[in-house]
């Protein structure tokens, strides 16, 4: 078995926003010499998220609407959480997004369908964060 | 380090529906000769699910009117992605349930508890759309 | 390749909570003398999670408050799923808060970022439940 992990290293300028990391993962996984096997791709700090779906600024404001709907970040005041945070949102948002994704390889490329771009979903920025890349297989 | 893939094939008649797949991935398991080891299953389309959950009706239903309620799909022109598309919705929903699974392989079968089915979850039906069935292991 | 397997039985003794299982996650990497490799951690039941976000008491007060306003448990007869169950609610809880994490294993150790800990989400206690925990690698 062959294994690999890398850090990919985000300072998202904004609070929230999007960061298609497709073709750095393909990067990864050409590093890696690995044919066979899966990749997990998940964020390292419990207010971001690596998912998947499509690359398309119209449903990426759809989806900052959505999120501030289902888990508004103001008044600030209404969470628990927020006594020397402000992000009990950002924790919120992440829960709904989710943490990771793992994704096939087969004959050393990606297992992906149509339309389907990984991402990184950044809910409060403005600071270092990482995302881990593993990948293991033969 | 013994690997299998194969992609399932749906074209669900209605827009939104489950479809219950826990026997053809065991008979993918069967197939792999696979005793140890992980499966991954995901929807390869960004409008659809694999996740797991209970195989009752009057839950199915709940779904329905549950992901309804917190990403309708009416009125179309709320979202900014429905240009040329009609299924931001579609999107949403497939966040909450999850694009994947990934499930554990003992002596040569799934470990699953009680009561665990898996879903192909449906959210933009009538045309085809694939599901990828990864198992690596020995 | 070498795998480990080992079931974590709970009983929660309310309807709903948090218990961070990390520790116990942390001997079952010990125990496996896996180095590298991959950790699935699932939950076995249908109304039950495991996921990874902050262990602050605040922030699990504001799920609870949270997951009610997007899934409440009452009035029970609002579920179709309600007849001889009272517990729909859970079933979607589990939908959001999601049912598994995959965990990379590096030098022996899980590649966790800050803040990070592993947690048993119960959304339908009082009874013995368990969580799976495999691991595969080298």
């Amino acid at each position: 078995m062959k294994s690999y992990k890398k850090e990919l290293w985000f300072n998202y300028p904004k609070r929230r926003g999007y960061t298609n990391i497709t073709r750095e993962l393909k990067k990864c996984l050409t590093e890696s010499e690995i044919k066979e096997g899966l990749m997990l791709c998940n964020a390292m700090h419990i207010t971001a998220s690596v998912f998947i779906n499509d690359d398309e600024s119209g449903l990426h404001s759809d989806f900052e609407k959505w999120l501030e709907k289902l888990a508004p970040e103001k008044p600030h005041s209404q969470y628990a959480h927020n006594g020397y945070e402000d992000n009990a949102d950002a924790h919120m948002k992440r829960q709904i997004m989710g943490r990771e994704v793992v994704v096939a390889i087969t004959n050393a490329a990606f297992d992906l369908g149509p339309w389907v771009q990984v991402f990184y979903g950044e809910f409060d920025g403005k600071r270092d964060k990482r995302v881990l890349v593993k990948i293991i297989g033969e």
